[in-house]
């Protein structure tokens, strides 16, 4: 017996911003799952911005696509068939499957996803790869304090929102850059920031110094460009800033140029740091999501995803997370149940 | 009795290269020191890369010199006059005294030196701030492994070379950026580094690819600009950029632009750190000088100075740490004792 599949491949490498031309919907038959392995139906699909990365030629920290190569990605689904003692028929998992409607793995390469209160939709964001972004990159390189002052950008996102509240738990003052009013507002009143700049309407500068007038003592940089050269400006004594994305250049077509800023990091004796979320491994991993899981249950975190139904629309979806027209975690909701 | 004095006074603030425009020789009659205070004769005037940001109207690390106020810096001198029982007339001290021949000075403020082997200049050079810029900033940041390949900026310079020295007794691969084949072929051959770029008439990324073909662990940037833009496109995994000096940008008239480059610390995992040698205290300063001393001593690190004869000439000399001519620790031999 085989299986109808369909997945996305990457057709051609996107010049700037990222459109459907770059992408190719593919139909294959799959065999049956062999030994050890199973069938998994996607129910969501992730679009995260490293993606773009990944569509570039040249190397970064992983190798990049190749022409007509399935889009790399993790889902969520439910295990149709199996011909693994491990993972019986029916169980929820998490794999690297990439951009399809269905997959074979095996039963050594996903996770399967604990019974758990919260949707499994979370495995993909708050309580998956962007939350752990956010919990280690802002605890193990930001380390808060109570009564510093945090600033994030793209502060309604996956990574953004996380990185607040839990700054927020750590007692820190925290301020976020968003790019439009509805996220300004979502960011105080429903995540409890302290201030919100709309970095589109608002002249940046002089929010950050009315903000933050002894400084910033931690930044969480998830966007580059204008945002972060100004917040490097303004670095309290022993800052820490962790890069983490730098979404506004992913689509640049020329080398992005700016302010040559490393003065202010002798000036302030602060540090800028690199984090991939991968550097953390398993037991750092497990306390990170069961914490993040027990705030969540608590009411102290919450999170919000933006569903897009229908596999076809991943291409026109993707886009959006770089015209800033998401709001919460990107998911594409590919099957029920 | 009054002492005859003459200093050095900002007289206006440089826009670009200072020249002698910027200074004015003052000249007053300094009175008897009172009770615990000391007469000091200047023998050797240290000029360093810092005191330009001193120059500077507007913030830095510390408060920038106002016009007509005396240059800022350290000297070498002896005691003439003593009205303090703790330091006898004789002794030789260290002060924040700034460019002048003579000070009167608490003895609370200064620093006597003790007897040594080593010339009373080293105390301004390798064995006082540049020295323990140096030895802290690499140790403390770089934290270099035997095996590791480190760069150094300006490596023929008062930092620079006992950087690269101390990373070789360290056991690493040292590759030093220098502005002329003088210093390229000293480095190597009197310091013992393994590879010098003289960045003036080099390819510098094709040579920092051909020395250290597996990347960067650690940047020692005294520079910033182009050097430091190169490097950071090189850097390997989980490497340590030290930002110490960025004197090929301190003369700027318009705001330094160069390469956005942040992605690379994501894509590397690397960090950069700003040090200021006054952040390390007492205690890891002694340490630091004895193992400093003793390594000279031992014939592991060798130092050169740059005495230019006469107070009058200090600030042309000063102007030549910005064009490069400067080669070694460069001072300024004011008296005899």
């Amino acid at each position: 017996m085989t299986t109808d599949n369909q997945y996305w491949a990457m057709s051609s490498h996107p010049e700037g911003m990222p459109n459907k031309e770059n992408f190719k919907l593919v139909s294959e038959k799959l065999d049956e799952p062999q030994f050890g392995q199973i069938l998994i139906k996607t129910l969501y699909l992730t679009l995260d911005p490293y993606m773009r990365g990944r569509m570039r030629p040249g190397p970064s920290y992983a190798p990049g696509l190749k022409i007509d190569e399935i889009m790399t990605g993790e889902i969520v689904g439910i295990v149709e068939i199996s011909n693994s003692k491990k993972i019986p028929i029916g169980s929820f998992v998490r794999s690297r499957s990439g951009w399809t409607k269905y997959s074979i793995k095996s039963d050594s390469e996903v996770t399967v996803l604990e019974n758990s209160s919260h949707s499994i939709s979370t495995s993909l964001g708050v309580l998956g790869m962007p939350g752990l972004t956010a919990y280690h990159g802002l605890l193990e390189i930001g380390k808060p304090k109570a009564g510093e002052t945090l600033v994030v950008s793209a502060a309604s996102g996956a990574v953004g929102a996380l990185v607040g509240q839990i700054a927020k738990i750590n007692g820190c003052r925290v301020v976020g850059t968003v790019g439009n009013d509805i996220k300004a507002r979502y960011i105080k009143e429903e995540l409890g920031f302290d201030f919100a700049i709309n970095y589109k309407t608002e002249n940046i500068e002089k929010k950050i110094k009315e903000f933050c007038p002894n400084g910033i003592d931690i930044y969480f940089d998830n966007v580059g460009g204008e945002i972060t050269d100004i917040i490097l400006n303004n670095l309290a004594y022993k800052a820490r800033v962790i890069v983490c994305g730098q979404i506004s250049l992913y689509n640049a077509t020329k080398q992005p140029i700016g302010p040559r800023n490393l003065w202010s990091l002798i000036r302030t004796q602060s540090k800028i740091e690199g984090m991939l979320v991968s550097e953390y491994g398993d037991k750092k991993n497990k306390v990170a999501i069961d914490r993040i899981s027990k705030w969540i249950s608590d009411g102290k975190v919450k999170y919000k995803e933006d569903i897009v139904e229908g596999f076809e629309n991943a291409p026109s979806a993707f886009e959006r997370l770089f015209t800033g027209e998401n709001f919460g975690k990107l998911l594409i909701k590919v099957s029920s149940v």
